[in-house]
């Protein structure tokens, strides 16, 4: 059986406020902040960071530009003047604060914390659907958090294309709680974030304190596609909802016919694929702009090798 | 028996994207302003209106101001600039199409649509608790969609004060609409929001073809006062969350004792009143940058006469 050792997890970050009306996130940041926690000091270093405090402040997603769409190669790397949008030289401070990406001085993993208007309870969104790290991590939650729906979102984008956060680290994803307003902290979810960061803090301890863990299985979503909402062909402005049977019922599988839209004239439009896929990311608030109605997923089952 | 006798409804208003980001009103006005419909031309000529179409635009509450705080007597009749606010300036452009406010060139009735993030299902706001075209139509409302909870909220504020905009026609109501968050349209919310401005039309139709109208037997809560949250004295930042057990709560009689919040470092705060109340606007998240956690109503029953 083939047993893989990996380098403990010495510098972690967990950052919030990356968008600045994703309430848990700040708050959890804010209070972490003010205490300044000792036991974890004992095996990793966490360095906790509010990442867009301009956008906090006016409790908006971003203040020019979405701060992370920011982190690709590309945009790291971009000379700045003095019209250069504050997310953009922004995301160049945190690159030199946790990265610079790609390289060995980068954090070992990052967490980055998110809401979402849509109802995906926890969610650790990743680039790969095979480190090892995040694949445990995300089972660590899943078993220790059994009241709430745990999952794992894969974007398979290559490293220098990753656009958010914690494609900065060597290790990192974004933990995504909803549903939730933007704008609004509710302390249910706040716990379960404060729990999820908790949890995650724990098992990097267990890992650099040398703890065998187990292989298994665990199921992973990855993203296939995004649809957009019907628009008016002249205005753009949408003219259809999520469907009734739809909202709210991200992860639950839709078939090719199920209702998709519901007009605001009261005509229910239907999905066109051919494959029946996972939604996800069901009427985001955020994503109107994006165009972005919802995402679709297809699911897998992942075998994986104990490690330590 | 007392039976009073009033003038029909003629000329009715309609408003959405009063604020900008609460989205059912927004596509609910967009979807009339394209369909014009014909049968409301029996009776009442319905003017259907997109209050501040900048803040729509940006998908934002507002964009200078808050408009809704700017039909006071005061702010209407202040002289402008061009520094003056973008929603001072459209209130008082607002007040000359569907006012002036306390003549009698104004709209009959206003009915102004809105959201919350709070769980308030429908509730008609108005600044009068014996206005019997406004209860009669809660009564209908009430009665035609058992499916959802109608409520009644009366602000005890004199004319010239009212602030927002169904201040300005002779008989007016906010419809608010609850819980959704901001920036996104659900089909449930809509169809609500749909269905509640249908009936409001159908009574006054109903009103104007010489219907007579039962008296009977209402309750109306009372705003009393608003509790803010918790907060650093230093900061100003917000250190607590409404507690779990009043969130989505909005309605439910809340007494002395009774949680209240729970603070980010876990502790518990109850509500130190002395008269039990009713909490609404429970986390709006408009409200937190009012100093506004909840608002706590008194309710009363009401009876009212027949008329026509």
């Amino acid at each position: 059986m083939e047993v893989v050792s990996l380098p403990p997890l010495v510098r972690v970050a967990v950052c919030g406020g990356t968008h600045g009306n994703e309430l848990s996130g700040v708050y959890l940041v804010r209070e972490r902040l003010k205490k300044k926690k000792k036991e974890e000091a004992d095996t990793v270093s966490v360095m906790t960071v509010m990442s867009n405090p301009r956008a906090v402040q006016q409790c908006r997603r971003y203040t020019e530009t979405d701060l992370n769409r920011c982190f690709t190669a590309a945009t790291l790397s971009a000379p700045v003047s003095d019209r250069t949008p504050y997310e953009i030289v922004r995301s160049q401070e945190l690159n030199t604060l946790l990265g610079p990406k790609g390289t060995d001085d980068a954090m070992d993993l990052i967490c980055d914390l998110h809401n979402t208007t849509a109802n995906m309870g926890l969610c650790l969104i990743s680039y790969s659907d095979a480190d090892w790290i995040c694949l445990h991590i995300y089972k660590y939650l899943k078993s220790e958090m059994p009241a709430v729906p745990v999952r794992y979102i894969h974007y398979d984008v290559p490293l220098s294309e990753a656009y958010s956060m914690e494609s900065v680290g060597k290790h990192g994803f974004a933990m995504e709680i909803g549903p939730q307003p933007h704008g609004v902290v509710r302390a249910d979810i706040f716990n379960v974030m404060k729990e999820g960061v908790q949890l995650v803090l724990d098992w990097i301890h267990n890992f650099n304190s040398g703890v065998w863990f187990d292989g298994g299985e665990v199921e992973v979503y990855t993203m296939v596609k995004n649809i957009d909402y019907p628009r008016d062909a002249e205005t753009r402005t949408i003219t259809a909802a999520i469907h009734p049977q739809l909202q709210d019922h991200d992860f639950c599988l839709l078939h090719p016919g199920d209702p998709l839209f519901l007009t605001f004239s009261g005509k229910t439009e239907t999905y066109k694929g051919v494959e029946p896929l996972y939604p996800f990311f069901v009427n985001e608030s955020a994503y109107y702009e994006k165009g972005i109605a919802l995402s679709l997923a297809r699911r897998k089952k992942w075998l994986f090798h104990p490690f330590k």
